[in-house]
């Protein structure tokens, strides 16, 4: 009972990993966007398996059909439904786990909670899930777009390898460039190599994804529970694998004094309010501010390995598990759009609330 | 049009720092529950100002009235009214900031969303809101204790100073011992003497409280969009000054491997199944699998400081803003309680969803 | 876990009849809303008890109190909270019933759900919960009347003493002139000597309340499930005793044929959509056409009644129930204020949700 | 932005009359439930067009798949995606209405609304919408049998033929044998005699489609907004075409007294509370009290009709809109199985909430 997503734009996820599809309802989409079918097939092919040797080999080509919504080009307001058909389940791949739990992943915890599971792939916990949100997203990202807002993510870490340069300094378009999703060449090269020799050893290890808004004007967001970042927290927190999230200044800012931390207001000679540094991230009382809204978000290594674990069956016996089946080594390249796509949700969400902040 | 947290435990409150008072509605507590006003008043007095010479010298006695829903000591599942007086608002204190917006305050967001502003004390922005919700937590913690959880939270960073010890290896229990909340009593002794060098210079420090729950079975939690972990991270996230939320391995855990951060798992004596490690955090997939649940959050430097500032008036023309008021050096002491608030009722209402999840 | 209504004009009401106030949390009416407390007092003095002998001589003042959202007079955008002391309650008055269920009451149901009751004059099951929505209309009517919208509701049935003139040949202004709230004053004396009949033998009797809407514009109202009648009804049906709900042709609208009932398209002089007709009670397909919004409710006779009826106790067994404590013979003249008042917040409601249809 | 429906048991839907698919996913069925697909392809045949020459001529096979949620035949607590392809759609019947307005059609409400409209059809404002609903409602019903409760509509009026019989006078089963589904044959032959002539004149007619529920037992529904009689009504309002709701005693109960209206109560042999009479139509205070459930929906004679109608056209124009396309000429027939998936509904989800009432 929590597969809605949003307040006012608001979206519906179903489908399992090795169910016949995935798909959303975007309710609440407003009336007269242009609808751009190419631009969520390419979204959608940002997140997809098999891109290089450093994802996952499954094969799908996550073409999407539109049931709704959308008429002679253009939204219409009412529910936009899309849906992406699974093709390259290989279900029996999952046939050994049925009786087991995998460490570190939702069998046990599914089965705890519902009394019964599709273990294939891992079902409805699959991050196959987030193909939905994808595409959603990609909707929303059109919407962002007519209103100046952009949204970039990047990844800044694997393992312990770390991007340091700050976003400023750094053409995030260039991420695409490379399997990483880096936006330094030097940095994505070493990552490229590091993931590949994790894969070769039937591991897997974390990561960060960075990501960065602009265009945002002052005034999105809501006060006290719904705040701006309480919401972004919450839906990157989300996605499958995230372990932490923090924004501006972060868990850094927390070693710091007042007097270093707050950022100067002056009036720029465009006559905008600005601040002399972000430490705030663009938010302040859960309200943008104008300037960029940046976070960072931490991904655990992905639990599936193919290596030999201690775990328990169905009866809770003791058992070994073996790691089969596809997997990525490391999550954090093709997280890059999973997080922009919950980011273009989560603004697009509070544009549209912040219509009814005042008369 | 946010002031309402949470699906079938759920809470509405209101009030402005310098309002006639504060409250909070709970709707969704089931009939039965026996109703200790005595413990609600304890959780205040923990949040409430004036506890030391480092929190904040306003004096509130911050004393409740119940407007409804308790009938003879047992709760009625109807609506549970919780009202808090404020007496001591010296409003006249904020006159000079009417026409100013305060670095790194929610001022200039606030004005920008609504084209209005209670400027006394930052208003509905106040963290004095949060004394509403360490009344409801409160009652969620009621009903937890009902159901053998227990929630527990301390300071484990001020500022670069930090208690590095693992928390099973603490006496969380004597965090309550002194006013920093921290529960290794040297380490507290420091924080304190630090906190206090800082009070002196009109200055303020960030710091981390940490959080611990413990006696949650497996199974509370939703897949998808309200995993546990994304709607504590919200919910964190939604108090004043809060910059971070990690759970489990956090943001270290994106550093690791797979094979090092997977948790093996087996069944005790007792039959029940058991993590040999727990990066996990006690949570999987977004559901609780019976370990101890985790966390911690970051909160930055209080932004009210006794120094001058540069910023701008309401008319965009530069101005130095001056330190009056009365604040906290560092928010994390008093902060305890109300992690601890947001974290019961997130758990009372986790409970209450889970309980449909079969038949 | 049903005391909030509306979608983004969002109310919480709470409190018990005999319990210590009765209030409501409105969050998501709109900052720059002049707030007009002297209206919000009319409007509870039209609702509160012991106006004339044919009410019940219960006597509160329902002054009430507003707790947070209101700076200088304008609505903050914030959450307001309004609180109506109880003080009047004479509980003991109901001690007679602590174990017994009135015929046609609640008490019943709310022991069979909650398992406990506050039995003192029907607790929360009591209509004196409307006050709360009273107060809380009273601001939906304000914000209502700055977009040309108006709300008037009047007694049309009382018994089988029903008024047939069509509110078009009505001055509806008029039924405030006398206690039965009906704008016919012949009309209004027969019924008022019908009531007062109906009060000497310790009985009640039913009746039926109007409601017309005028200046909604074509475009309010949302399809499929949330159909601005649909939403109507619901409200409706949400006051105490309601037990029908119809708009525009109603009931006698399923005896016509379609050539009958369609309304007639055609443009006015000043170059608006009109329809000739309006069996559409101003609605097609959920969304109002810009023509007045009309319906009709139907109150059933109040339960208490000072007469002995057969029932059980708490335990099963049989007792004659006496009729005690005070009452209103005939519910409607009371009822007009709340059905404006519900009507007032579903139209803000859909106003508020109309204003992102397109972008 | 509104077509979910539910709080715990939630449907959303999706599709216009005259796109590719309508479907529906069902989140918060409970893990557990066998899930019977022959019976929901049964409940979408009752409401199916074509069944007869009193239907539209419409020819949709209305075959569903399941897209998740279901696992080895068995619910698994995720969200359940339903799909209905259209596959006789005749766009081209609905060219010569793109640039006109039909008379008490949603036409220029939703082009009043949304700036745009989906002309074919009628769009998301086609009763084809409700194939989704019925195919949700049948999935609620299998959860309700699984209680004991029977959801059990016909049709009880036609035009100003009406069925006067009380319903626990008929045998309601027999109403699924005739086209007309009213449950007594010989009313049911005159109706359908009546329903052909009008459909010969091109006319269409209205109608009245009564409901019983039994085996609900006491404490089911919320008190204050969510009363069951009130979602009831909200969710009989979303239908298409429906002018009316009344429960129990309804509008006639308006003309009773109190002590002719009151429901004496005693214990019956079994032990159980029972009422003598049901002029509440087994519901007390918007929760249930373990009697039958019954209430009436009117239905408006359906707005396309085969005659020339005066209107406008989207430039306001004066046009003749004449009548073309299949349509019903009496919707009551089809409307009984839409009538039972929403009662169902609304039904199957007070159900969950009532199971969180007490401790």
């Amino acid at each position: 009972m929590s597969s809605t997503y949003g307040t006012l734009f608001k979206i519906t996820t179903f489908g399992e990993s090795h169910g016949p599809a995935l798909g959303v309802t975007i309710d609440g989409c407003p009336a007269g966007l242009r609808f751009d079918t190419d631009f969520i097939q390419q979204e959608l092919d940002r997140r997809k398996p098999g891109q290089s040797r450093i994802t996952t080999q499954r094969r799908e080509a996550d073409e999407f059909e539109v049931l709704s919504g959308v008429f002679e080009g253009v939204t219409q307001g009412t529910p936009i439904a899309l849906v992406i058909r699974n093709t390259d389940q290989r279900s029996k791949d999952y046939g050994h786990i049925a009786g087991q739990f995998r460490p570190s992943h939702a069998d046990y915890t599914y089965m705890a909670k519902y009394g019964t599971r599709d273990y294939r792939g891992g079902g409805r916990s699959s991050a196959r899930e987030t193909a939905a949100r994808v595409a959603a997203g990609a909707v929303a990202k059109m919407l962002l777009e007519s209103l100046g807002v952009t949204v970039q993510a990047y990844v800044s870490a694997v393992g312990t390898m770390k991007l340091e340069t700050p976003y400023q300094a750094l053409n995030l378009a260039t991420a695409e460039e490379n399997a990483v999703r880096c936006p330094d060449p030097v940095v994505a090269e070493q990552m490229f190599t590091y993931i590949d020799e994790i894969r070769k050893k039937g591991d897997s290890i974390g990561g960060v994804v960075s990501c960065v808004v602009t265009g945002v004007p002052a005034g999105w967001g809501e006060p006290v529970f719904d705040k701006l970042h309480a919401e972004l927290g919450k839906a990157m927190l989300s996605i499958n694998a995230v372990k932490g999230f923090e924004y501006g200044s972060g868990f850094a800012g927390a070693e710091l004094t007042g007097s270093a931390h707050n950022d100067a207001m002056y009036t720029d000679t465009d006559g905008r309010v600005r601040t002399r540094t972000n430490f705030s991230g663009g938010i302040q009382g859960g309200i943008s501010n104008g300037e960029d809204i940046y976070f960072r978000v931490a991904f655990k290594p992905v639990a599936t390995i193919m290596q030999d674990q201690e775990s328990v069956d169905v009866n809770g016996e003791p058992v070994t598990v073996s790691g089969k089946g596809r997997h990525d080594p490391c999550v954090v390249p093709r997280a890059v759009p999973i997080v922009e796509a919950m980011t273009a949700l989560v603004l697009a969400d509070m544009w549209l609330r912040s219509r009814n902040s005042h008369l």
